[in-house]
């Protein structure tokens, strides 16, 4: 990675969570206690991969920082809201998430459940409320995509078909239908609306930037697999080896480690052709898909 | 009742479920069993208290009845989210409700709760993808006020206070502060998006639609309450007694039943002054006020 890169990812992450942290309620305000597990969920966590994706998808469409700030937030809080519901006995019933207590086990059940959807309810709230476009009509338009990519036809119906795998032999297209959903809907989104923030992209350029968005998001669901096979507790910050406890399929419990290495590498590669046509403006682009798949955590 | 207002009522509320019925997911489209439980969740169900005061807003406004029917799907469509989180048993562990088996009896804790996460989405999603307004910011304030009106600030907030308040001593205004978050916000949403899907109204007479919306919620949740306590199972389509044996604090417990009677026709009374202005137009939201004040179930 180089350095001019880590420098970047590491301003952008420390500014997005002073985004935060004056986007969400604070946690004096009434109800107290469900504010405070709201910030509890969001602040403080994650390599906020899908905002770093808006991020470089903006500064190709030339975006303004504060329109795609908004829309990264709206994003970020679906993917924690989706998190905190995900973790909850009813589903992986995980107890530790990014190294710390999940949100449950902090608070309790009934709060978790207010949170995550409170959470969603703030997203589409930013969304609408801070000027996103200079066109309304696109701003809603906006609103609808990130409704569609999180709703039962993208993240929410992804969860639904992960739930229904558990003990099944899936097929490979079987698999990779569930996480175009359950991932790839809300990465795809993050970088449509980073570069939606923007005016300098045709409807062909954004067609490319959506299948750069698949490909890398299926490309970090397999490297997902991967280090969750090969990391230990301490490492990854989550139960490690869950889900092969729960004989949930994988990449690699259907290919194996090594073909699913592979597998992460061509979706790489692929991702990076589909950027060709942009040139430089597209640096932080692939650098992040670097990023997504080498990663070590 | 008047025969030509339940006429209307009845008329509405069929074509409404037809309107729901064409909304929602098909159950045959994957992933199936959590389309298949958003219906089971959503259709065949409730009076539509919500929309019936969208339509009559909506009418008062002059607005187009598909613009009207969009926006009264989205706030049912949130309604019966937070009914299917709050039969889940981290929160009021219902079994029942309106007669049938809650969703997480039906299906399963896992399906119930993405159901209400899929919902959500989806009620912001029709918010942005029919035309409500010529007006496209207007229409995105319209998301707005739905999102702040759904979320911590409003209807999940309300049921935060309401999970916090359990086998507490409230005050009237703590719990009058509860329920205008809890019911109250989304009946005032509803009714002020009816009638923005119009053009015939000025700030001001949205300003006295939202006291009347304010009122008349907090009527319903005073009646809500004298029901409850009066009402047994077999009436009432859910288990009876509830709110009491769970020692949750109502209107009826903190003024006895009779002192409860009386403020629901005192707010009742004050929710049809502030209508006075509107003369005939507003006929329908005055016999809407009478249904939800002088309702046996």
């Amino acid at each position: 990675m180089r350095a001019d890169f880590q420098g970047w990812v590491g301003a952008q992450q420390a500014r997005f969570e002073d985004v935060l942290r004056e986007l969400l309620p604070r946690a004096e305000a009434a109800p107290q206690r469900l504010h405070e597990a709201m910030r509890y969920a969001v602040l403080d966590g994650g390599k906020r991969v899908r905002p770093l994706l808006a991020f470089a998808a903006g500064e190709l469409a030339g975006a303004q920082q504060a329109r795609v700030d908004a829309a990264a937030a709206a994003v970020e809080l679906i993917h924690a809201y989706s998190l905190v519901h995900d973790d909850m006995p009813c589903m992986d019933d995980d107890v530790l998430r990014r190294g710390k207590p999940t949100c449950h086990v902090q608070y309790d059940e009934a709060t978790a459940l207010l949170v995550g959807d409170s959470l969603q309810a703030l997203a589409f709230q930013l969304l609408a409320e801070h000027r996103l476009s200079d066109d309304a009509a696109r701003q809603l338009e906006m609103v609808k995509l990130l409704a569609v990519a999180s709703g039962s036809r993208g993240m929410a119906g992804g969860q639904a078909i992960d739930l229904a795998s558990v003990g099944k032999a899936l097929t490979l297209p079987e698999l990779e239908f569930m996480h175009i959903h359950k991932t790839g809907a809300l990465i795809r989104a993050a970088i449509l609306l980073g570069a939606s923030c923007g005016d300098q992209t045709s409807s062909d350029q954004l067609d490319k930037l959506d299948r750069f968005g698949k490909l890398i998001g299926l490309a970090f669901q397999v490297v997902d697999d991967v280090l969750d096979c090969e990391a230990d507790t301490a490492t990854l910050g989550k139960t490690a080896g869950k889900d092969a406890d729960n004989d949930k399929p994988t990449y690699v419990s259907l290919l194996g480690l090594q073909a699913a290495r592979n597998m992460a590498q061509r979706l790489h590669g692929e991702a990076l052709e589909t950027l060709a046509e942009f040139g430089p403006a597209a640096q932080r682009l692939r650098e992040l898909a670097d990023f997504i798949v080498l990663r070590k955590y």
